[in-house]
């Protein structure tokens, strides 16, 4: 899709409904083996956190292409001795085909956008993680062929996975519930801008009873009560989102065909127990999987060779 | 051979020994340019622990053939956040060709060898350092033409080199001796494994004095007497392990072609002295070279494309 | 250029004036694409210090010509276990095409490249920067298209960038100005070289008056005030610094057409005002883009795919 070529992804809502749905194809044929994108093309990974799905599947990815990857995480850049993200994103412009940035703020990803003319991805941030979200749809793809007249039920915390499915669901027509305690919940922009996008066609519902929202749900997913960076608070939280953690009993409200997705790492017996995590509606590692397919798509797409 | 492709190698003794012998002839004929296999897969470097030779020599190898690595430290990956090392497997699977661990404890590479389906290869664990000996035992056969009748002293602590050597001797028939102060001995399990193994065959030989042990050897092998974890005891070790130096005076009891081998680290006038590591005897650097044919060896059978 | 095959790079009076303008020259054929050289080699990066462009463009050189690169940060290999240079050479030798180390003392470097048979760049150290000031040069002929009759003013810390452009300017007849408080004046002995170098055909000036520096001067440049390493002592230095800032009146002294230069990571209201940095006469990011190209003719000429 010519549409796609040196585009950025900073936001899921960066991209039309059509634009994802291509990308879910596309993921679904590079998965299948029915093409191989050649990309002799360097992808630079400015991680300031953690990673490593992200970092090793956007890795596998530029590797099947014939592509390179520079892994500069915060510790070894001078971004570490404070040289201001414009400096240091005009001068990876000039090195680098495609750069990825996990990071805190969602600024710091827009601010290096506005000053690289290459294509800048979102590895995550505090606001959203639009690349997961991208495999989390390509999973229930492959598991319902459809994503229409079915629901997603995200419980936990209103975090950045929650920010992106809400903005991704309403674009590829997948009714969603968000179910977190009070204090937890998404924010309100993210909330209203998915409900503008998902019009009358598609339902958009924050909610507080994790047993209401997962009634005859056929997509549970979770996440981690404490993002990284909130890992202080994380013994506080255990009581407040204890109600929220998917086990054999709230599974068993849903749909008898959902399926449970978790986007990792997992705490068990927290967020998810054991048992539904090792059990048959878990498609958690297919999940994990399909991050090397749907960003090696967005990679192939943005750079021109999808 | 066959027989190799999509095997885990956590220690010497999962080969046979015809399986360690067409190894050492495979990284005889890439050492000598005779076969440039072509295998452009992934390979995941998983160290919790520093390494020079065994990182770059497994990225030489893999680079060689067209392949990639991922170097993926501790520090950079979730494990460092405690995710169970069951679910890093699992999803490490789903990206990578194959992978190889080095760690502290043999039940973490076992256990990521049972959630894995891709090979798994042992890059050092306190109990044994499989990828070492065999670049060891490269060079005794370059230096020797053979194994039979040759006996090879290791001097020193009784650590993970020890107990390898003892699998990887006996497998090939080289007679060993094991010199070491007597609370520093290898484990009783791994010597009655390589006893086993031994058979009538080869001598194995667990021996406290070094002079004995020395005497009319033609391979002596020693390595530092604090491991990685271990140089807070470093200091109160040096009297006790001082006898197992290897020097002139130690080297002239044994055969007059004896070779010296060190896997490095060295600390010179500790376990080995400035004079010894430069003369005439040694072949540490041949036997780091080594490193990267026994290994490409190793990656390109493992991957079926030995 | 055969006689640039296998050698090291540890200062630029290292390289012949023809030396230095032959790789000027490829560098400029390889940014406008006309030559494309195949290259499947490996770089070493041993890197004790901070990098951001040093890091990323060597790395972009070797992978636009299908080879590759090893990142050895010293916290990663067992250099940082006190293992000596000696060593680590000999053993890296074996398993790499070409390394590049950054340090601090230079003596480090060249004992490396003593021990070791493949081409050792010095890649910065405290004495020197001469992969800097070839992408320097580069820029600079760039502009001017000639060197001849031209002057380049430097001010600022008599540092390692000061050092190489004394040598660099020297070798290619580039009249040089080095303006700086009296106590951090540039070596003696690197002085004298660049003098004897220049012979009388190019100027060589040690200033301490940045005004008389900067009047007529074609290319005005400058860095940190405090290098790596120096951090601690930076608040001291801006009240000596400062009459050594390059700001709009500053400039204004130069020629008409007087272009800015400085190698980055900057200090804006520092050693460079935002104004200057972001106006028409700065060439910094064309600068920076440079390091790419420049150390591509490198890596090509002493790699012997040039």
């Amino acid at each position: 899709m010519e549409a796609l070529k040196g585009r950025d992804l900073l936001s899921l809502a960066d991209l039309s409904a059509e634009e994802v749905l291509f990308l879910l194809d596309l993921a679904a044929q590079l998965k299948a083996g029915k093409i191989k994108p050649n990309c002799p093309k360097i992808l630079g990974l400015l991680f300031s956190k953690a990673s490593t799905r992200t970092r090793v599947s956007f890795s596998a990815a530029m590797y099947h292409m014939g592509g390179q990857v520079l892994d500069l995480n915060s510790s070894v850049t001078q971004v570490g001795r404070g040289e201001p993200v414009e400096d240091t994103a005009r001068v990876l412009d000039r090195y680098l085909d495609v750069v990825a940035i996990r990071t805190f703020e969602q600024t710091e990803v827009e601010t290096f956008a506005n000053y690289a003319n290459i294509p800048v991805i979102n590895a995550l941030t505090d606001l959203e993680h639009p690349c997961q979200i991208l495999a989390d749809l390509q999973t229930v793809f492959e598991e319902f062929k459809q994503f229409s007249g079915l629901t997603l039920t995200y419980l936990g915390d209103g975090n950045n996975i929650a920010h992106s499915l809400l903005l991704g669901c309403a674009l590829v027509g997948l009714n969603i519930r968000v179910a977190t305690p009070v204090p937890y919940q998404p924010l309100p922009e993210i909330v209203a801008k998915a409900k503008k996008i998902a019009g009358d066609r598609t339902q958009v519902d924050i909610m507080t009873d994790p047993k209401e929202a997962v009634r005859g749900t056929h997509i549970l997913y979770t996440d981690v009560w404490a993002s990284m960076g909130q890992e202080s608070s994380a013994d506080d939280r255990v009581p407040i989102f204890m109600p929220y953690q998917i086990n054999t009993e709230l599974l068993s409200l849903a749909d008898p065909a959902a399926i449970v997705l978790h986007c990792l790492p997992a705490y068990r017996e927290k967020e998810i127990t054991h048992k539904v995590m090792e059990g048959s509606a878990s498609r958690i590692w297919d999940q994990a999987e399909n991050r090397l397919h749907s960003q090696k798509a967005l990679l192939a797409a943005v750079l021109g060779a999808g």
